[in-house]
């Protein structure tokens, strides 16, 4: 790979302060002396972290912009828990400078305290829950060492504790400032080509919306929500094409039974308003098994190879795949 | 660049459970239906995350490893706050393949539930607290924005707030699950050359004492602790050598003055015992109003200049700095 430079920010956020709060001591290292704490003072809070390599030649027309889903940073697209490339690395090599977030209170964009700046508390998402959540397992299959898998699933197993690590806290009152910055995001650096992941979408989607002119198509895998306007705003998305991407095993996952519905109301309403809006069902395309994280899944080169087709097709980046999958394989 | 693969990985860690915290509810996305919560369960804790950059023909000997200090990240060395290209740049285009660490409860290390897992409480530094400790201005000198900043400093006055946006919270209690995630990536993925700064020099310092096979040199950016070992133990550092860096405006900041005494004399314990222990002096080389944070001052590059020498004097790279410095210059 001929890189050009890698490179970070952080963008968006404000200052705030904080007083009232009782001192306190504190020694910092071994050796070190104690050091009194005041835990008041000025702050930059509800910033968002982005991360880019940007390749000497790329032959995309516009960056990637990697957003994750709940629970995850930008970690969930670089190198895969099982130790092979993820999408980071693929879309790299196929032609795009990519741009990783890590959404406001993820991963390197850091935290502020809670609950003075960030309500409520942090929500931490044990294994039983992901195991079961992100559809690896069906629900009461989490048995410690005795999980019981989907028989055909893609998710590799054997890296399940390993892809724990990377699992982040979240709150649920960081919505707003998490757009805001993003928004920004795409105000400074875009237009951009969206890859969003669950949670990620709904903040994809958003900023579609708000910009239309930043963004240059949208690749939803596995959305768990979607923006609340009426119809007629969708009209602006018009020019900016969508796709809605899903695993396997969604009998008998209720919650996910119910986003699926809910999404497949928003592709209408898209598409009523003239909005390309593309859907893959990955099983009915032969590709059985896929979990919630399809980007970690072991046929994650194979879901993409057609994703990268999708977006030549849609004239954004020109020639094959990373790994050579003729364009005639789009489904 | 001609680079060869960029990844990452969480080295480190363990599985831990939590039992007995009562249930709740909460909403995940705008259109999402409302999800009940088990914050009981099984997780992993305490792993670190690094991230690398392999050259495609490396000149150095052995990968860099970045190790940044308290309340910082990995992000301290990527691109500086004023947006001009930090260490992890400069070291890549000087030949190495750079590793940068987010040492656990740092950045993409993520951090765990608090005071179950991690003890105590997070500590958030303020910018005041940061304008003096980090010595860009002496102590009194922050008034909110009439802040006045030694005369000549070198840290990036304008980009200060956009500094802060880096800031992590931390915990005094996790130094020795840090200690161990750094021992096990060297035992992992060393032998590396180490660039600690503050904080992180501790951590570099006892990764040699435990793993001397694994740690080719130590270059320390103002150390800010170092290991309580007795003398003799020292002496299984022979073949590591060690390089002090210091900033300027010592005088009238207590803390740094203490730290600086007592770094001195485990400098003079390392070459008691036949170690390589040299020291820098900045403003005695010539180099004025370096903060703490020297890899974001704007002389950074003269700096990682010299270092790039040292590393080459040592043997540990071929050829010049990345701006093409003379070795001759070398201090």
């Amino acid at each position: 790979m001929a890189v050009r430079r890698i490179g970070s920010a952080h963008i968006g956020g404000r200052p705030a302060s904080l007083q009232g709060l009782p001192p306190r001591q504190i020694r910092y290292s071994p050796g070190g002396p104690a050091v009194g704490i005041d835990p008041n003072g000025d702050f930059e809070i509800e910033q968002m972290y982005v991360q880019y390599v940007q390749l000497q030649q790329p032959r995309a027309r516009y960056p990637l912009l990697l957003m994750h889903g709940g629970g995850m940073s930008g970690v969930c697209y670089e190198t895969k828990p099982d130790g092979q490339p993820g999408w980071q690395s693929f879309f790299l090599r196929a032609g795009h400078d990519v741009w990783t977030a890590d959404a406001v209170e993820r991963g390197r964009a850091t935290w502020a305290r809670s609950p003075e700046f960030f309500a409520g508390e942090p929500v931490f998402r044990s294994k039983q829950e992901a195991w079961e959540l992100f559809r690896i397992g069906p629900p009461g299959s989490w048995r410690g060492r005795e999980r019981q898998a989907h028989a055909d699933t893609r998710f590799p197993l054997a890296a399940f504790d390993q892809f724990m690590k990377q699992s982040t806290p979240r709150w649920s009152s960081t919505e707003a400032a998490t757009q805001a910055a993003y928004d920004e995001l795409a105000r400074l650096h875009g237009p951009f080509v969206l890859i969003a992941h669950s949670q990620g979408c709904n903040f994809a989607f958003a900023m579609a919306l708000a910009q239309p002119e930043k963004v240059r198509a949208i690749v939803a895998i596995e959305p768990s929500g979607f923006p609340q306007v009426p119809d007629q705003a969708l009209a602006g998305l018009r020019g900016i094409p969508h796709l809605l991407v899903w695993g396997d095993h969604f009998v008998g996952h209720p919650l996910w039974s119910q986003l699926r519905v809910a999404l497949a109301g928003y592709r209408d309403r898209l598409r009523a308003q003239g909005v390309r809006a593309d859907e893959w069902d990955l099983p009915a395309l032969g590709l059985a098994g896929n979990s919630h994280m399809i980007m970690m899944d072991t046929n994650s080169d194979d879901v993409a190879d057609r994703v990268q087709a999708w977006l030549t097709q849609q004239g954004l980046c020109a020639g094959q795949g990373a790994h050579g999958r003729p364009q005639g394989l789009v489904p």
